[in-house]
Formats: structure tokens, C-alpha cells, sequence
């Protein structure tokens, strides 16, 4: 049962990451480095894939393939509708869509999910599903409250083993906008900022401090004052700033879910999780760090509910 | 009483711009164009200013002269401390600071304002109270909320014909960096951004609704969505992006200002005081617009309140 049985590409905008999975799951292979969407031309997709997994596929011949994230996206290499939330495994694995290549034979993309609540804007997720999917896996008692920090944060509630709720809080992006592009930048460093706690923490409690939505178009003007009036080091002030965007966010995706004390860090890198982890604890919310592998995983679960690993059935 | 008696110079990090005034506060010639701070050399001020300021200097002879805005920063000419909220015109008059210079005689830098509420980050303004007492004119019934939006929108509290409170909100220069170094500016069109009042109105309506200061963080997204779904013309994307956040911007403004429903716009271009009016209609609240001249008005009422006109006397 271990022998290798699919391949599962995690495509996002900038990057792709794929991984060689044996039949029963286990992870065989893995290889990073290859070209995010915004870098293949638009006929490009089969070749820039076929270059990438070629050492699998001349050592273990054809294997099914199933890709994730924004592959599936108009900017992608075909636009997969948008399946609507709430969404299981299973449903999820029922709309993978068959995409028919030459080169490659069919490959299968993961639909992304999209929310449209009455009243509000609507919202959209494409790759996060599958890591959701992974952290899951299969296990219907770990309802709760999952995060994606980063650039475009992530808040998914599962509930009953299925994606019930999600919103996007750009909270990464805006941070390196205002970093780099507004006079907060000014007065920090030039460089890699380096994490100061004391400052962060600082920083987490303005966020999350009360106040109505337009607040945070005032507080983060701090992060210049607190440097003009020598109360902060300048090479503090990036911390300062995160931790006021990241306590902002986790306090309002905390807002309408008072009794849950619990979040699940999903598929950042570890700085970041520790991070939102250190953040949380300020809050006084509890959290846990899902594994790393969890697109892999989630990937190879959607694969193995639609039949597509030979010799298993979900 | 209507000769030339005073030179007033708006100095700004961008801009500078200069008013001749008689000693009865009459404008008698205005000049623009001139350098910003951040375009003249450290040793430069005296030469630039002298430069700008020639003609009225051939034709009517040296003058007293009164600056305010960034000029009297850490960038500016001469740091010249803030002075601590509250403060009233008379205060600010007794605080000017006198720079003596070997081309131009004294020049005469009008204090900013800083305020340092307990247990929040402190705030600063350089430029906005010349303008504030522009506005006010000696007059104490003015009582009431001012804002000068833009870049850094300032929102005043005058009591008692004192600044009593203000607070920064950094909206305009971060709808320029959302609009043009973050995701939500793809979809929008190349170009100068016409104002759509519709969707400015839904902006309004979306930025200004109840929920905690990081909500701001996943409602900018509903820019990107509401594209993407086709719900909004792409070309309206940015009128909806800044209705968002000067809903967000006003109503947090007014947040503990309940009782009040007016506010008076300062000193900002007439399309943009026409957005915040119209913002404003919608949040259920009253504006006026004051006289674009403000600030060389508030010049003249601080140059004359210190003594600096012959002849005359506060």
C-alpha cells in the first residue's frame, strides 16, 4: 500500500510546492522551487507542471495528479467555479474538476469556496479548503475555529466536519503596505525586522483594545508618534505595528464568537504561527499548531473520496 | 491700514505657499509653488524662502514674517517644540518661535500642538492649528468638531475657543497605498480615479457599520470581492475603497461624540470636502465648509496677536 499512488501541487500565486504521496497517504517525496501562477504564461501550465514532477514520472510513470490554490483561478490555468459554503470532504472531492491535458492526461483541481451571507460582501478562498481538509482529516470532533495567517488571513469555522463560515482580513498585505509604502515606514530601520516582544505585545493590546472599525485608521499612526516621542525604539516599531494589526484581527474574528476561547494555527510558517500564538495569549484565547504537511494531506484525502488512488476507497 | 504688513508662508513637507497680507488682514497677494521641506537642502531654508518671497521683498521691503507646518519639524528649518494641548490662539502667539537669520532678519515659526492622553499614544499636528485658528477668527461661539482631511485627516475639538482634543487618521495615505501597492488595486482601471456616488455610498454604508476596529481588516477585501462577483463595476472599485474608509474614518470620529451632529470641514480641496459632505449626509450629520484661506488668516490673527504688526494690536 505505500507505493506512490498520486501527486499533489499546492499552486498559489508565487509559488508551487508539490508532493509524492503513497497510496495509503504516506508522504514518499517532496519538491518545492517551482513557479507560482503569475509566472507561467497562459499555455504554459502543462509544460512548467511537467518539468516539475518529471523525476517522478520517469522513476513511477504516469500517477493521477490533483492541484490546489489559485491554479484553479481566472489568473490560473482553467477557472473552476466557486463551490458554495458550507462545503465537507466530501462534497469538495464530489467537485473536483477534471481538466483533460495531452501531455499529462486529466488532472484534477480543487474547486475553491466561496460565502455570500445576505447583507455583507461576498468572500472567496481558493487552496485553504484543502489545507482545512488536511488539519481535519477526517475526523468530524475538530469543529472549531481555524486560522491561514498571512498575507490574506483566513478564519474558517468548521462545524460538524464541514466549512461552515469564512472571512479574509488582509492583515499581512496591509501590513507591508504600510511598511513600505507610507510614512510608518520612515522612522523604522532599513532591513529585516527583527521581532521585539515587549514592543508586540504593546502593540497587540492597542489593536485589540475597543473601539469602531475606523479606530484602526487612527491607532496605527501610533507607530510613528510612539517612535517621534522616543517611547519606542525605532527598530521596535515593525513589531510594534503587526502586533497591533495581527491583535486587531484575531480580536475581530473573536467578535461574534465569545463563548469559543480556541483557535487552530493552519499551515504558516513557524515564526508566524508563534506569532499569532503569542498574540492569542495576550487575548487570553488558547491555541493550537496544526502540521505543517497539511495541503499534502488534504489533497490526498479529496483524492482518495473521489476514487482517484487506485486500490482505496474512501 | 492696508499696506503690506506681513508675509505668511504655509510650509509644508510637500508644498509651500505664501500670502502678503495688510495690516489689516486683508490678502493682498498669494504665491504658490514653492518647494517643500523635503525638497530643500538642511543649510537652504533661508535661500529658498528669500528666493520665493523676492518681488514682495523688492517692492515693499523687509517684513515680518510668520511660518507654519513641517518647516518646524525635525526635517524642517528649525525644530520648534509642540505645544501641549489645549492651547488657544493667544497661546500659540506667545509660543512663536523666533529664528534669527542673517538674510531675511527674524523669521517667526508658529509651535505645533501635541496631545498625550493617559494610557494612549500621544498625537501631533504642525500646520492644521494655524489653520484651526484661521477658522475660529477670534470668534468663541466656534465651538464645535473640525476636520482637515487627507493625507493625515486631522479631527479637531475646540472648546471654549481652545483646541481641546485632536486625533490622526491616516486615510488618505492609506487608500493610496490599499489602491496602489495591495491586491485590491488589480482589478481597478489604470488612470485618475472618477468618483462614482453610488458605490462612494455603499462605501459609506459598509464602512461605517458597527464591529471592532480590526473588522476594517476584512471589509477593505470586499473590494476585491464585489469585483470579482461582478456586483460592482471595476471602474467603482475605488469609489467604493475610499466611501469605506472615510464612512470608517467619520463615524469613528463621532464615536464618543454622540450628542454632537455637526462637523466643519477645513482647508481640503473642494472635491474632497465634497466626499466627506456627502459622507457625512449619509452618516445623518450636518457640515460646513470653511474658507479655503484659512490658513494665512490664522497667520495674520497669531502674527497680530503677538505684536509682530506695526500699528495694530490683539
Amino acid at each position: 500500500m505505500n507505493h506512490p499512488a498520486l501527486i499533489a501541487v499546492d499552486w498559489g500565486t508565487s509559488s508551487m510546492r508539490s508532493a509524492l504521496l503513497g497510496a495509503d497517504g504516506t508522504l514518499r517525496d517532496e519538491r518545492g522551487g517551482g513557479p507560482g501562477i503569475l509566472a507561467v504564461p497562459a499555455d504554459g501550465f502543462a509544460s512548467d507542471l511537467l518539468a516539475h514532477i518529471r523525476p517522478w514520472r520517469s522513476q513511477h510513470g504516469p500517477l493521477p495528479i490533483i492541484l490546489s490554490g489559485m491554479i484553479g483561478s481566472r489568473q490560473g490555468w482553467v477557472e473552476v467555479p466557486y463551490l458554495t459554503c458550507p462545503a465537507s470532504k466530501s462534497e469538495l472531492a464530489h467537485h473536483l474538476y477534471r481538466h483533460a491535458t495531452d501531455s499529462l492526461g486529466p488532472v484534477h483541481i480543487v474547486p475553491g469556496l466561496s460565502i455570500d451571507p445576505p447583507g455583507q460582501a461576498p468572500d472567496v478562498m481558493r487552496g485553504e479548503e484543502t489545507q482545512i481538509v488536511g488539519v481535519l482529516d477526517g475526523s468530524s470532533s475538530e469543529d472549531g475555529l481555524y486560522v491561514l495567517p498571512g498575507t490574506h488571513s483566513k478564519w474558517v469555522t468548521v462545524e460538524n466536519g464541514r466549512i461552515t463560515h469564512f472571512a479574509t482580513y488582509m492583515t499581512g498585505e496591509i501590513f507591508a503596505a504600510l511598511r513600505h509604502h507610507t510614512i510608518l515606514g520612515r522612522l523604522m530601520p532599513e532591513g529585516t525586522d527583527q521581532t521585539d516582544t515587549t514592543t508586540f505585545k504593546q502593540g497587540v493590546g492597542a489593536g485589540s483594545a475597543e473601539g469602531p472599525p475606523g479606530a484602526l485608521l487612527q491607532r496605527v499612526f501610533a507607530t510613528r508618534t510612539l517612535g517621534l516621542f522616543d517611547r519606542m525604539p525605532l527598530a521596535s516599531l515593525s513589531s510594534y505595528l503587526s502586533g497591533l494589526l495581527i491583535g486587531a484581527e484575531i480580536s475581530a474574528a473573536f467578535a461574534d464568537k465569545r463563548l469559543k476561547r480556541h483557535f487552530t494555527i493552519v499551515g504558516s510558517a513557524p515564526a508566524l504561527a508563534e506569532h499569532y500564538s503569542a498574540a492569542a495569549r495576550i487575548l487570553d484565547l488558547e491555541t493550537s499548531i496544526a502540521p505543517a504537511s497539511c495541503a499534502a494531506r488534504g489533497a490526498y484525502l479529496l483524492a482518495r473520496a473521489a476514487g482517484l488512488i487506485k486500490g482505496t476507497s474512501s
